[in-house]
């Protein structure tokens, strides 16, 4: 896609460009130290400026990072590739196994924060759930960790008259989790749907997910539906954008 | 979310949080104007800067947009939503009907920018549709434009091998578009992979599809695979994550 015909790029956009390719062709790898600015100065005949904003607009797009007093480097992007639509295939939860351990292969993704709570509904959680103005929900807020790195904060929200009293409401819900302990309790999940958008972090979210400059996040919003068509649970999900691939596989 | 039980959040950030609660809340609603730098340091006791800051978090946050000389505003943020799943059912295409026209609703999406053209294949898609090196592909890239603004750039990518002498090597593939030729051809699909990232957008994209600051774009790579596995198309898109909802709705 790039232009290389446009000759009228401006210089540090040119740079960006070539060192752009040189990436995408393999020439830097995965956490290899780019040019630095003495050397693009040196190469293509620039001012500091101009290196330094080519430098910037790497940055900007999340394909490169500075690191203090080291230089810039290609980032590790070794994202998690999340199946949407095997992941939450009954034989997945149905026999023990969590949702999550569908995406990470040989890697490891640990719960580092979990908080339940009993809490009234939040007005768009209560629409979707068909909630009565004082009927509570519980709160299930979790943080995910992939090799040591903060990926994914989830919140999740069931009806308290539906959840009350089961491992739902602990911290650890056992085997198979959230959608074994609904099966049991007669709300079997037998539908979802997921909807997906993205925009830059909240100061917040940014802290929460150690997330560099630059990189925005995916929003997943999954309802999960019974068998009457019940909504049962809403989970709201904030994804680390450079650490996922979402991927949906269907027939035509 | 917002964490309101955290009295050390700085000033700005305090003040940022009040008016996306108050936004969130309905209180300012699509399009209003948000109170300006002056207002905010009246009701919040604060000096320009941190009245300022507080008014770019919401930008970088795409909720708020200014408007030279007139403010700083809530973003009309009306999505398209994009079901993935029904939009590619054979039952749209199959009738002669654009899988487009799923996504709009009573809006009006049109094609403004149609280029199309036989090339080499770059590596990645020949590795995917497994071509020779000598193979080409059809290339048809084109940008879509909903009630007049730029939202999606679409590159879709066919051996040409399989189109060449077809409608799909046309500016217009006829009704039912690509895929309804391509069943005429022989190669019905009859399945999909779609991969979802998200980035910022390079300088090139945010021109193309005049995306604002702070707007990352949507990445959706979709393979269409015929009846025995082969894959006959592959298609690049890039949304602009403010104008989309991608939905994906499917059984446990």
């Amino acid at each position: 896609m790039a232009s290389t015909d446009n000759d009228r790029r401006p210089k540090y956009q040119k740079i960006a460009d070539s060192l752009r390719e040189a990436i995408q062709s393999g020439e830097y790898g995965s956490g290899d130290r780019l040019p630095g600015e003495n050397e693009l100065m040196a190469t293509h005949g620039v001012a500091r400026m101009t290196a330094r904003q080519a430098l910037s607009v790497l940055k900007d797009e999340g394909i490169a990072e500075s690191r203090k007093g080291a230089g810039v480097f290609v980032r590790d992007f070794r994202p998690l590739r999340r199946r949407g639509i095997q992941r939450l295939s009954q034989e997945q939860w149905g026999n023990g196994r969590s949702i999550w351990s569908a995406d990470i292969e040989n890697r490891t993704l640990e719960v580092d924060q979990v908080r339940v709570s009993e809490e009234a509904a939040p007005e768009h959680v209560g629409l979707v759930l068909d909630l009565a103005d004082d009927d509570s929900v519980c709160v299930r807020r979790r943080r995910f960790v992939l090799d040591g790195k903060p990926v994914l904060l989830a919140t999740s929200y069931l009806p308290t008259s539906v959840v009350a009293g089961s491992a739902i409401t602990q911290e650890n819900t056992g085997p198979g989790g959230t959608y074994a302990r609904l099966a049991e309790l007669g709300y079997k999940p037998v539908h979802f749907r997921e909807e997906i958008r993205s925009r830059m972090p909240t100061r917040e979210e940014a802290a929460q997910l150690s997330i560099s400059a630059g990189t925005p996040v995916i929003l997943v919003c999954r309802t999960a539906f019974a068998d009457d068509g019940r909504p049962v649970e809403i989970n709201e999900m904030t994804l680390d954008a450079a650490s996922y691939i979402l991927e949906y596989d269907f027939d035509a």
